[in-house]
């Protein structure tokens, strides 16, 4: 009985999400080939240059979505902004990796209990690449306080992910936490189908009622500066059907973010002075228009899925 | 005989410092009158402008003393600096509040084991006016895990201040806890005899090795900006004989710190600024030489001390 059961989940999880019934596309009531994106900024409350650079971006309609790290001191910037702005679509972005060398943070819940994620200072670790063992256990109560933070400072999340995708793309047990506590408190977690192949477990975790984004586009360390806006409209122009959440870091290249992310350039100051300048410019708006691409948010999204 | 050791204890610690032989300036060497200040910035770690603002000033030699607040997030920059800088008097600002609104931080000790030092959402209370009842015993404990965390990331303090005076100046209790662990650290604690009489119990607490600085300087809101140097050269020529330590706020007017401070222009980013600019001037280095004001770190008083 159990080995058949098992082998039915996998035969179930195997499909498509579009077997379940509907495509994102289709629940939001767009005809079939329509491709949709949800421009999504991430790291809100890291540092105040990411959030003035965003909070520009979403009042100038350029970015429609985006996430916010709890543990970090501008937390109660964005916080503040998000409880007077609530029609925007906000959502957590859960943190528990601290990956910069000058200016850090730690965990919201009590250090004595999550010693699985803090380095010997009190600080998240830099990243998770180095044998640490985080503790499934611990990762959930970090996560609940997170959230219950935000919560109590007035923040009405429209949806979870995962910074630096930490808690989604390491393991079966960590993404598990994350999409228990997610249902419990009804927001839909940032998954895409691309990363299905890699990570098999997200298919087999997944469940008919979960959103499962289709495609998933961020621009890497790989592509030089001089190539930015090429490397966006090229993904724009080959834009696939169906929702496809552009993962992007507007932050402005000033004093503050420079000396934050000055060990190394990756997702430092002026890349994030490059994302914000694409995504403001006319051009971008011009190609959504040119190509016919619609902007869809998370909140819609959560509708949708509820109908 | 308990009466009569308490008796005896009060009418020692009642004798003025002099009192047990030598003035600081004695010790330190100086003839009768010598004027020696400490100039003093504070608040390192809370921002990266005042760190950056505090570095310029201490390295163009207008600065010779400053110390950090380890529960902030630019800490892990200061405490880099100060150990690739072991000459520089660095010493820890303790700090048990989060004064800001849009830009906030919390204990390095474990929360659970913090209550009364937090708000309801994890941060240090904004102040402790409105009736917090902070415990001397979680106070300890977040104090000895500032010191061990600044210990464990290079930092070798010469000397203790606290942040905004509270363990100072609220109560006996608290200031008998920074006095204890200060001595078994073997580092000064920074208390002036101007503040004597209105807080009795610090005489009271203090016994004779401990060192006490006869004068203090700072500038408060009700000078104007436009009367910033004023105050300042009034200060200096007016300066009484001995050890007097100038409590300053140098920061950069930046987007960074406007933001931070936005909420109130007491210590925000145009005060810091002028702190900065004054203490950076031809003029700061021409009234010390006119006048025959002589510098002195807290490593020096210590050294003086030990004598």
């Amino acid at each position: 009985m159990i080995h058949r059961s098992v082998v039915l989940a996998l035969l179930w999880a195997a499909l498509p999400v579009a077997a379940f019934g509907q495509t994102l596309a289709d629940r939001l009531g767009y005809p079939a080939g329509t491709r949709l994106i949800i421009v999504h900024a991430d790291d809100l409350g890291e540092t105040h240059a990411v959030n003035a650079a965003s909070i520009k971006a979403l009042e100038d309609g350029t970015v429609n979505s985006a996430s916010m790290m709890v543990p970090c001191p501008w937390f109660p910037e964005i916080a503040d902004y998000a409880k007077r702005h609530p029609e925007i679509d906000f959502g957590l972005h859960l943190t528990l990796t601290s990956e910069r060398v000058f200016y850090r943070w730690g965990s919201v819940a009590s250090r004595d209990k999550v010693p699985s994620l803090l380095d010997e200072n009190g600080y998240f670790h830099h990243d998770w690449d180095r044998g640490e063992r985080v503790d499934p256990k611990e990762a959930e109560l970090e996560i609940r306080a997170q959230i219950d933070r935000a919560l109590a400072m007035g923040v009405r999340p429209t949806h979870l992910d995962s910074h630096q995708y930490r808690l989604i793309q390491t393991n079966k047990e960590l993404f598990d936490v994350v999409l228990r506590v997610a249902h419990e408190y009804k927001l839909p977690v940032f998954v895409t189908r691309d990363w299905f192949a890699e990570h098999p477990y997200l298919e087999a975790s997944l469940g008919a009622d979960d959103i499962v984004i289709d495609h998933t586009v961020t621009i890497g360390p790989e592509i030089k500066p001089e190539h930015w806006a090429e490397f966006y409209i090229a993904a724009l122009k080959n834009l696939q059907p169906g929702v496809t959440e552009f993962v992007i870091h507007p932050g402005f290249d000033d004093e503050e973010l420079r000396s934050a992310t000055r060990e190394r350039a990756s997702w430092g100051a002026a890349w994030r002075q490059r994302d914000f300048d694409f995504f403001s410019s006319p051009l971008f708006r011009q190609i959504l228009a040119q190509q016919n691409i619609k902007l869809v948010t998370w909140r819609e999204l959560s509708h949708a899925g509820r109908k």
